[in-house]
């Protein structure tokens, strides 16, 4: 049976779990794709283009934007940041899923946006602000300051919780992973997601008409 | 956590194997009911009030149809059947979840009631009309003329696939009973199925404004 592939958005707080989730359903799943930004900020060192990131310039990025080929963009200090509509689209009518790590506001373009019928959102709350404090600080690379930044960002964050079709507590890894896993699986049974039930009604319509 | 239950509408031509699915779904979980229907028609020999039906006057069907206190109704045979609301929204209420066999007719006015952001639509698909055609006869009941009665109820019932959520086509059965259980366990996951989200959220903000 051939399938249309998901948009599949994950959000949550820093803090939250969601790299160690995201990482956990790259192993899983040889039909789940993550999504890749376009980005106005210079490379890193060892970042490869189209890998990382799609690495161009502030004029193409906003023909770009202009042009509607931007599932959802933002700047975040000076530098654009996007999600190219084109290869999500091939990907999905490939019947692949796309994996977008992405925050409220990008979520909120991509419910809204022409492919908004194959989204699934899914939000991840942290077990409470002590737990989300203690990871945001177990990583030691961050000043008081800055992570007092993180904090007021992160409630940002859960502030826009209920707008997700989804919403778990990752208070254990491994039952939030199965969590999420079994919402995939479930979501990919969607009629909107199977072209190919329409093929099927219509053998039986002839089968049917023709006994 | 508690939580909502659903109110799952399950339907599917006669042939398509729903009898058994249900009755796998009954041993599956103890936390899924079986709605229970009322109706107008005598009660045969063995049946239980308020086991098999509720068996109720036709000025008691009609009342309760007035005062809409009826999910969804329709007369058969002259008789009439309906599912009581009453017993649904306690069920649901208490987390549990309600499972509906019943047609698209029925399936139509669940999805319209006052309880539809709880409704969870299944429908089930034959592999062929020639499969479905030889469950029918293999039943060895009826004769010809009534199986063809049967199958073109079935053509009118399969013509209405495409108003559920989901539609899973039935070549398989334990890998029906499979997907079945994989979209119940995500279901019941969803955010308006989770009204101690909401009480979480809380918690988090106290937390987060108290620090």
């Amino acid at each position: 049976m051939d399938r249309r592939g998901l948009l599949i958005v994950l959000s949550s707080p820093s803090g939250a779990g969601k790299s160690t989730l995201t990482g956990r359903l790259r192993d899983w799943d040889d039909s789940l794709r993550f999504s890749v930004s376009a980005t106005t900020r210079e490379p890193r060192d060892g970042e490869v283009d189209g890998e990382h990131y799609f690495f161009v310039s502030v004029d193409e990025f906003q023909r770009q934007v202009n042009d509607r080929e931007m599932l959802e963009h933002a700047r975040v200090f000076g530098n654009y940041y996007g999600s190219p509509k084109a290869p999500v689209k091939a990907a999905i009518d490939a019947g692949k899923d796309v994996l977008f790590d992405i925050d409220w506001q990008g979520a909120q373009q991509i419910a809204t946006s022409d492919l908004k019928d194959h989204v699934l959102s899914i939000f991840i709350l942290p077990p409470s602000i002590s737990e989300l404090h203690r990871r945001l600080v177990s990583r030691g690379q961050d000043d008081a300051t800055v992570i007092e930044g993180r904090m007021q960002k992160s409630w940002d964050e859960i502030s826009h919780w209920d707008s997700y079709d989804y919403v778990l507590i990752n208070d254990d890894l491994d039952e939030t992973e199965a969590r999420l896993k079994t919402i995939i699986s479930a979501e990919r049974l969607r009629a909107s997601q199977q072209p190919g039930l329409m093929d099927h009604v219509r053998r039986l319509q002839q089968e049917f008409e023709e006994r």
